[in-house]
């Protein structure tokens, strides 16, 4: 049923990948190649790097490239992952999600132009199809990265559907991360060869009931473990298992999204790993306070992560 | 009254300056040259490039720093230059500004990072904090450019007396494209020493009254003349010939703003100069249709522009 190392479409749990960082504020390479790594053992069937959690917008296309590099030098499969490669500029975008393809990744999850607001949706497919053509390869595997909240621009359902007839096979799927229940299951249930990830895991039980294909999310960086295993449930056909399952995976996921997402995630690092470096983030995001940190540790049982 | 050649503060009237692009959607480097003389020629004191208005968050880092090197060699004295330097990226924004400082702009105009959102005053100091440390060098002039409409982020006031504070004689001034006419006037009152520069001409003569120091306008790249009218009138003490000139600035200001301003402003542009080139312009921004075109060049009276 699931052809894993087929490039045709993602299908499972992906982690949206943290970014570690050195007390410079740089990306930790060797860091990101050993989570990754890490994240991989755990049960993620694919990873996301440079995502919102990953703090992709905050870095430069250079360091997005290096980093990319580094991590395929560092052992991680290529074809494991899914690189953000959205930023506000066409020709970054180009660039980016150039590079994702030549590395030989799964493919690119791009995220609309995010500097203009109302820009409509005629100026939002001239940018995808932009920066399709100038990619220029038809092997290009295009995920659409809706994620309003930061992004402030809607890719609306009709703006979907015209971007995957006019590029059908490279427009393939999207992430979801808008939290929109409703949008998310009308998006399985109407495009069957459309890949719908959920951007939370808290949906991930439902979205593979609607015939979507799994999620993507940042809590999923220390709830693969427990993400897997519904999947798994779920696809063995064992559906009480996986209601419960799914329960406690949502709970989880419930006690850590108290907190600003990213600096929790990072301090659960931190705790997971003995390594403090883990808190490091770059502005505008800032790393917890004590008071906070204290209340997450509290709040989050550890041994039940990763 | 007035230094013009100080890079202590900016005063007058700025041009937000539109970006020219060839048939490929790159800066067309002669014709962006070609028009920044033509608006210092046409009354503008200094010329902001790469806003909002330039479509810089639509060019990459690289294409911004050819593109400024492209003026300083076509002529453009670089101490009329105000560059937008501001990106998501705190080392992108680092890059941008020390090649603005180098260059011997008189400052760095710099965007709040805008990817993250409900970030809190904390996260977005501490981008400045580290923008002004890693640039290191005291002659930088920072202006900090409020946009809300665009970013999604909040400078409120509070934060900007805390980089003042923390960074006098480098924090130096605001570009508030707010709209907000009793924030910018606040401004203006509360701190003598800090350079005030409306979003847009419409607010120009009431800035000057206030305390302020004038305006940085995507709508003077076509209003430069009469906006330097009203300058003039005010400095001189006319307040009566200053009054009538900011109403028919504030008309010509209106009838340009009913339609998207930066392909408006493209397309007059294409027809003061007969180039249809000029309409060139990035996705997600587009090009004015047909019926918009006709209606835009029979509510604007071309004679006045410019």
């Amino acid at each position: 049923m699931e052809s894993e190392e087929s490039r045709v479409g993602l299908k499972g749990v992906l982690a949206a990948v943290l970014t570690p960082m050195d007390e410079d504020l740089n990306p930790d390479h060797q860091a990101f190649a050993a989570h990754c790594h890490r994240l991989l053992a755990a049960g993620c069937h694919r990873l996301s790097v440079f995502g919102t959690t990953g703090e992709a917008n905050s870095l430069s296309v250079d360091e997005r490239l290096a980093a990319l590099e580094a991590l395929v030098e560092g052992g991680v499969p290529p074809e494991k992952l899914l690189p953000g490669t959205g930023s506000c500029a066409l020709t970054d975008t180009v660039r980016l999600s150039r590079a994702a393809l030549e590395a030989g990744a799964a493919g690119a999850l791009v995220l609309p132009p995010f500097y203009y607001k109302g820009v409509g949706d005629d100026g939002l497919f001239r940018f995808f199809a932009e920066v399709i053509e100038r990619v220029g390869d038809d092997s290009l595997r295009l995920y659409l990265y809706h994620i309003p909240q930061m992004t402030g621009v809607d890719l609306g359902l009709p703006l979907i559907s015209r971007l995957i007839d006019a590029y059908p096979g490279v427009v393939v799927g999207t992430k979801d991360s808008s939290g929109d229940r409703e949008r998310i299951m009308t998006l399985c249930r109407q495009s069957p060869d459309f890949f719908v990830l959920a951007g939370t895991e808290t949906l991930l039980l439902e979205t593979l009931q609607s015939g979507g294909e799994g999620c993507i999310s940042a809590t999923v960086n220390v709830t693969s473990r427990l993400a897997r295993q519904v999947y798994d449930a779920h696809v063995s056909g064992k559906d009480d298992e996986a209601e419960a399952l799914q329960e406690r995976l949502t709970q989880l996921r419930a006690s850590i999204e108290t907190y600003p997402v990213i600096p929790a995630l990072k301090q659960l690092m931190a705790d997971l790993s003995g390594d403090e470096k883990w808190r490091n983030i770059r502005p505008p995001l800032s790393s917890l306070d004590e008071k906070r940190t204290k209340d997450l540790l509290s709040s989050v049982p550890l041994t039940e992560l990763l």
